[in-house]
């Protein structure tokens, strides 16, 4: 299967997700070599095709660009710092969770001994690696991933590179993974509020759906109002907005809901009134938020 | 502009968003009536062709369609019960926002009056009144909404009938604008988190639109399994979000951030490991916040 016009991989780690990213090179005919600590979990790999490594060392030895991606970075820089010298001269991409300052420190010290070195957030479980919509966030040297990007692309036809700051794909993973949880909160509630009324998710969901769309559509102009520090509020007031508020408050707590998201909201306008702000809109509510 | 095949309305109150209606049916050439409490609302609306009645009956009295958006219920029910003569045999439409016992009671008293009723529920802004994309929802009579589609889709091209059920235009409003306030706490703190680090609403934004679709992609199968309150996790287990949602609220507190959303989700995932759900999917959830 493999083409000479595909770069050799070596996928440090195979997890769940070590193991996907493996297999999506199989699929697309590069040679990979696979290393995990733990032996026995790469079987399925080998029959595929992949090579396996004794140690990492070896590993990293067989491609010009090694893939890390475990547990967490306590644990990649346990199995890469030995690797300095091998790595020298090569591309090493790190796939691994965890916050922009480690991701920082983790680039400084690939640079100090002539790594290339990208950091990557993967916003996909497993099953979305090597699909072409999925979204993989790359932070670093534009230049590397420019040079390598057919090869990124591999992991999910959706990777992009976010900004030369390495801690910049964690950064924007902990934003996003954060708008999750905090709509999922919101999807929930709302769950127990229709379900309360005997309507299922199956019925109300498709109405979710449609309307996170159109909430897609209101955060360019929101957005604006945050970068310049100017609320005005042109339509939708947030004194128009407490009295709703109070009102969807009301509709969950006759159901027996508590509705903690709404409420946090409430008090987030509430605060923002009694400052003198209730003709803004509702990005003012980031100045509430932020460190003061 | 006026042609026999559309039906005349009337509408009453013509605040921002009842005049934006008005706008509509006069913009696609409807005989539209006016009325609204204070005179001098509808001037612009006059010098459109619109029709200004002296009083509420005499509004109700020129359209077989009477269409009504005014403050709250207590407001509609004060202008409509003194005309329950006039209206009987013609279609009530409210459009006012409240709780949907309230639609309820309203659709019991049209209906022993022999008023046809609908009672929806307007998911935009005034600007979005009679764009293709807007999206209306109706509870009740479908034969109804179906006599009337065509009249009801001026006001937005999205209209659609939810259920029989007269209130589930307003249950859904307050279902959708939960999830909207909740996604917008989850937009507002990341944009906190993010531009502690240099980035802009700007450079973010884009990435949370794509976000924003993706997981809307997420939830059927999320809504499955909550309406079989079967919760077992296939991919991502609640003790798994526990670790991430720990790193997660460490990086915005580093900065100074309090992250209210994911704290939530994380004291409910923590009641659900704690209660022996470990092993269950996010869904699980759910059933910490509806009524037990
Ligand atoms: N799964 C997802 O949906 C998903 C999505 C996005 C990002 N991620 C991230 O991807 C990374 C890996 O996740 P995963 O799902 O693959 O986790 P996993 O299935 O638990 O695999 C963990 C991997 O880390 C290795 N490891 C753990 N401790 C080690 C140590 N002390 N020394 C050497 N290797 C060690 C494991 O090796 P052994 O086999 O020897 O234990 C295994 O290869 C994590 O940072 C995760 O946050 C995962
Ligand atoms: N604006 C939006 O973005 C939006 C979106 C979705 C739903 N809605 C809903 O649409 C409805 C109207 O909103 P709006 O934006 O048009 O509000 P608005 O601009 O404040 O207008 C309020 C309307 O109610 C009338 N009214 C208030 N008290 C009255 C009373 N005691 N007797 C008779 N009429 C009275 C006002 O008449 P006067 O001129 O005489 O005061 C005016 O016509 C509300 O239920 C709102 O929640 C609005």
């Amino acid at each position: 299967m493999s083409t000479s016009s595909n770069a050799a991989v070596t996928i440090l780690g195979l997890g769940l997700m070590g193991s996907a990213l493996a297999g999506a090179y199989l699929a697309k005919g590069h040679a990979t070599t696979i290393w995990n600590r733990t032996a026995g979990k790469g079987d399925g790999l080998v029959a595929k095709g992949a090579r396996r490594a004794a140690t990492a060392a070896e590993a990293v030895e067989a491609s010009k660009i090694a893939i890390i991606c475990v547990l967490d970075y306590e644990t990649t820089r346990a199995i890469i710092e030995p690797l300095a010298e091998a790595l020298a001269g090569k591309l090493l991409v790190n796939l691994t969770s965890g916050q922009p300052e480690q991701a920082r420190a983790m680039a400084k010290w690939a640079g100090e001994r002539g790594i290339d070195y990208l950091d990557g957030a993967i916003m996909s479980t497993p099953p979305g690696i090597g699909q072409a919509e999925t979204l993989l966030l790359y932070g670093g040297s534009r230049a590397l991933f420019d040079a390598h990007r057919t090869t990124l692309a591999v992991m999910g036809g959706g990777s992009v590179h976010v900004a030369e700051d390495p801690g910049s794909a964690l950064l924007y993973d902990i934003g996003l993974l954060g708008i999750m949880y905090s709509t999922l909160a919101g999807y929930f509630t709302s769950l127990a509020l229709v379900g309360a009324d005997g309507v299922s998710a199956k019925t109300f969901t498709p109405y979710v759906e449609k309307w996170l769309g159109a909430l897609a559509t209101f955060l360019t102009s929101m957005g604006q109002q945050v970068d310049a520090r100017d609320y005005h509020g042109a339509e939708a007031t947030l004194a128009m907005q407490a009295v709703g508020l109070n009102h969807f408050i009301e509709a969950h707590e006759r159901r027996g809901i508590e509705p903690v998201p709404i409420k946090y909201v409430r008090a987030l306008v509430d605060r923002a009134v009694a400052e003198g702000h209730g003709a803004d809109d509702l990005p003012r509510l980031v100045e509430y938020i932020k460190k003061r």
